[in-house]
């Protein structure tokens, strides 16, 4: 199943079921092009993973880590599909193709054999990075937390949707500069939920993502952004310079 | 003026007017010992100042930054006056003084000039820092974003109460550990109101908490800290190990 938050056209937000280019709420169906989609889920945080596929590490010049490296992302970063993210300053960004976790319920402690059980489903994220300020700063607030540096969407498909080997994928303008599989994820979603929730409540909503594979590469103004997950869809969204 | 958040007898949250140990909201009057203090604001997000006070700086062997070293805490680790922190597993942890500034209204590219426009006040804050994983991780995630690794209050002081020399002072068990004043600041309220909203929208009731003083040190299960800032306060709550 696929849900996606919307404003209908009385400027509502709903959660529907998402098929074929509609969505249903209540005893209405809609066609998407004739709503607001909004992000699928309202994170009160995004725990973020940074080199967990063993080949962005490598392009990055970077050793694999031996636990997961953990940043944050605030609620100010969303945006949602079909969103514009403007580029902070003239500085040098690149995007960074990633799955999320939408978390179902509040988690404390959770042990790697139940993690499954709080999560909803996934969707598509872009980690818009700040390479300018990321690589000057010690925590990457300015690099990773400014406004709409995480696009989510277009919807949130359930666990059932998405095979243990979904390609991800990520386009510029239609050429594609990153190709992956979560089946090369070094740390498992598992081992994400219970390693977080050592330290960290989740709650209904919140996001993980997980990481981007190889291919990372600079956006421009005026760059259309595809990112595809297998099973979840396509998350679009363009940049900007003022 | 001195407002508290507060859950009455009846359940209700409420924000109130604080007096003399007592809190007032609509024609009731309580005794703060009849009401659950509350955390002064419910945070989307603490932004958070590292290394703001030159001598603090030095006693961790760091060089006084040439701009605002940011970080962030999520929701999850506010807590409130009189509340318990439990101390994450076996780690070295430390407290931090510190003052919030606390938000009153939505923020964009505020010019230092009209930064104090959009603060309602300022309250007092200990940032909870988990050294053990803190010195092991880029982004400090596990080292300062566990739950409970922001205690706040009691209460929110407007900004007249407030003299541009306060006194910020910490204590454990009554014995004065942190003594400084935020006339040491090397970044003013203002500046880094307009540093962090050049790149992050700020939301009524976010914190930003404006850095330690120097002596910064080891808290232990049972300890009691108190965080007093002049014309603010007396923040306690204390810690646990499980």
């Amino acid at each position: 199943m696929h849900w996606m938050r919307f404003r209908d056209p009385a400027g509502a937000v709903r959660r529907g079921e998402y098929e074929d280019g509609t969505v249903s709420f209540g005893d209405r169906t809609y066609d998407v092009e004739d709503v607001e989609v909004l992000a699928p889920a309202e994170p009160s945080k995004i725990v973020c993973v940074g080199r967990n596929y063993a080949k962005h590490a490598e392009e990055r010049g970077e050793e694999v880590p031996d636990r997961p490296l953990l940043f944050l992302k605030p609620p100010n970063a969303v945006a949602g599909d079909g969103d514009t993210v403007t580029l902070p300053g003239d500085n040098y960004v690149e995007h960074e193709a990633e799955v999320g976790v939408v978390i179902g319920e509040q988690a404390r402690n959770v042990d790697e054999a139940d993690a499954m059980d709080v999560v909803a489903g996934y969707t598509a994220a872009d980690d818009v990075s700040n390479r300018t300020d990321q690589s000057e700063e010690q925590n990457w607030v300015r690099g990773k937390a400014f406004d709409g540096a995480c696009p989510l969407g277009p919807v949130l498909a359930t666990p059932d949707e998405v095979p243990a080997d979904a390609d991800v994928e990520l386009r510029v303008n239609g050429e594609t500069r990153q190709s992956s599989s979560i089946e090369h994820f070094i740390f498992s979603v598992p081992e994400l939920v219970a390693e977080i929730t050592e330290y960290l409540t989740l709650e209904p909503g919140d996001i993980i993502i997980t990481g981007t594979p190889a291919g990372v590469d600079e956006l421009e103004d005026g760059d259309e952004v595809e990112v595809e997950v297998e099973g979840v869809g396509t998350l679009t969204h363009d940049v900007e310079r003022r």
